[in-house]
């Protein structure tokens, strides 16, 4: 076992470069705990003239990632390119034909083609590991994988995308509209190119699609994730939640019914003092329920180089010491499609609508919440301005469609100006 | 791979039956998760007649568990007895002599046998895991040898014996003696055998030892821990701390210094508001600090049947899936014997006095701290009774030895009642 890990980088952004730097800095406890000497043999990215801080002289240079991913001088092929299609996954997919062990932080493409990729890696025989694509440096995937194991897992519950923990805490410290603080983000570089992937919550429902897959042995299926991003949440609701003890946080979670998989990802309110409610910034939060161990939580940051680095690097060292679980927990052969389930967990909801302050207006909304199930909790009146009353309710526990029922029956009361602001309250 | 993993367990108190109980329960899911069955061949225990509420019948009982260690038809030994010396040791080693890998729950063995047991079994080719043995469910010993096997560890804190825990929030919120809460404990069956294992911080620093081996590269060395319980703790410093922002942990610290390996257990004031601080009950909480990774923070239940029992569970699928690191993170051969490091961490401190009420007192006591170069950051003088005034002191950063230098001269000013209370503070 003193054989060195040949390894290939395709991608020297970011997480490729902190990579190739932990592997420098840290070469010889990394053998000691490995076992072996890990030996980066190649590396590929678009531009080989860019500085990137690092010396590649010693590591031979690829243009195309495909042809990396093939070379015979190589054990794993670390794909750090990202996107769902194009290079990386053809990459992978070579890399994976050819009898290569593959690892990777790219989410999107496992949301996207994780099973077809673990069928396909599994009759080559070759793993898959992807500890950084979710959660950057907490071993969360190894935590539920391996450490979860001898568990029914019954809920899974997170905050996974710090962009998003980041506009929002800003937000509510600063004041400022989401805009603001999105182009705030903008100029720090905390956005994905396509801005919808952090704010629209894609990017967190790619990895809590992953997660739900190994927890419940479900087939990867991000397209029933019911998706809801943060763009629409305004100052106003971070002050009226902070008001009455909650925090606004884009939460995931997803667990196994009678009627199928439910997997959300949507803004919710927690209460301000729970672990979850007190997340700051770019950190992240996943709550772990089993049958067996209870609640477990892991704190962590979500993004930025070297955490991110760290994941990977756990991934390559377990390829060393010949660990190798099952891609998704269990044969990709026997996970199971499950049927996507609406929510119907039952939950308090808060309410925010402008009524036009008219006679009669607060019994008309009144009426229509009566009618779809809706029993009123807790209820403010706030200070209005000329022509409208602000009003907060918080709900009894109700399910989302009665909530959006009526949501959508509000405005046949013509009381309101603009569209009501519904949001779960999670008491996690 | 479908041949089966056949176990013998030794020991069916609460953590073997819980074990049984799991095996038994999700028998399908953990086929599946492990890739092959798992079968109980044999237990063993004290009294075979016990009534246990799990059924025994399938499986082979021996009285001697160092017979069941050798027997030919398991493959690995769970070790689930407990004690340092004597049956469980003797055990284990006839397991590891046999080549047998071992599980085993049992932090005091480990924490004074690991190194020896480790190059033992590595001798042999056996696996030592331990999941179990810190933190119960928690899956701590993977997340650092694993999961965090890329970063240079910079330090470990943790809240690590959910019974001391336990009884320090019970007196906060009771404002019972000590004494009261500890009868309460005992009376629910908390605490250990010998409960100077739990108050005295002995079952907290084994742990400590055991999670700083793997951290750092180092011999498991609980001999070097600084050991404090909590049994000092009155209800008055527990009121002063909280009336300060503060609550009281018994909290382990261990880190890598120019001098050595530092390792201390004991009391500690944290801020109310952060992670630590708010830890209730039996939870308990690991914070792992990793040059590249930064802070990682678990969180979950440090013991009872079904915590515990999942942790067992995880090394049982582990070696079912061949996942084999390196028992102490690296080779054991390569460990090196750190020499301890006194702690020369500056912090603040809390000094709790009972100043007798007398002119000049006051000034006298600043004399000695001043002496030793203990200087005052904040300071409340509260109610006094008929002779002393009682005094509570927040010092600025200093280091252990000038306070224990100030504590030792303080008597000799002859202004003091009883002895001073003197504890840490930790803004983790």
């Amino acid at each position: 076992m003193t054989k060195p890990l040949r390894i290939g980088i395709a991608g020297l952004g970011t997480v490729g470069r902190g990579v190739v730097k932990i592997l420098h800095k840290n070469k010889n406890l990394l053998r000691k705990r490995a076992r072996r000497p890990i030996e980066v043999i190649a590396v590929s990215a678009k531009n080989k003239a860019k500085n990137r801080g690092i010396s590649l002289e010693s590591y031979n240079w690829e243009n195309d990632p495909r042809v990396l991913a093939c070379r015979e001088d190589i054990d794993v092929f670390v794909e750090l390119i990202g996107g769902h299609e194009g290079i990386a996954i053809e990459a992978t997919k070579a890399a994976i034909n050819s009898g290569k062990d593959v690892i990777t932080a790219n989410k999107a493409m496992l949301a996207h083609h994780g099973h077809e990729l673990a069928l396909q890696a599994e009759s080559k025989g070759s793993a898959i590991r992807f500890e950084a694509a979710v959660a950057g440096g907490i071993p969360v995937v190894k935590c539920l994988t391996e450490g979860l194991a001898g568990n029914n897992v019954d809920r899974i519950i997170g905050v996974m995308n710090g962009t998003c923990n980041y506009i929002l805490t800003r937000m509510e410290s600063s004041g400022l509209s989401f805009e603001d603080i999105f182009a705030e983000a903008a100029d720090l570089g905390y956005l994905e190119a396509d801005p919808n992937l952090d704010v629209g919550g894609i990017d967190a429902g790619h990895k809590l699609s992953i997660l739900a897959s190994i927890a419940f042995g479900s087939q990867v299926n991000f397209g029933s994730v019911e998706l809801e991003g943060i763009n629409q949440i305004s100052v106003e609701d971070i002050r009226q939640a902070a008001d009455m003890g909650f925090r606004i946080k884009l939460l995931g979670i997803a667990k196994m019914t009678s009627r199928g998989l439910e997997q959300r990802m949507s803004p919710c309110l927690v209460p301000a003092e729970s672990p979850l409610g007190q997340l700051e910034g770019g950190t992240n939060m996943i709550i772990l329920e089993g049958d067996q161990v209870g609640q477990i939580i892991l704190r962590g940051q979500g993004a930025g180089e070297s955490p991110t680095s760290s994941a990977v690097l756990a991934d390559i060292i377990d390829l060393a010491r010949e660990i190798r679980p099952p891609i998704f927990g269990q044969p990709a052969k026997e996970l199971t499609l499950f049927p996507p389930a609406k929510s119907e967990s039952q939950t308090p909801f808060y309410l925010r609508l402008q009524l036009l302050d008219q006679p009669g207006a607060l019994s008309k909304v009144a009426a229509i919440l009566g009618k779809s199930d809706v029993s009123i909790d807790r209820m403010r009146q706030y200070g209005h301005d000329d022509e409208t009353a602000p009003l907060v309710i918080l709900t009894h526990k109700t399910t989302r469609e009665s909530v959006d029922s009526a949501v959508s029956a509000l405005p046949e009361t013509r009381v309101l100006k603009g569209n009501p602001v519904a949001l779960r309250i999670e008491n996690v």
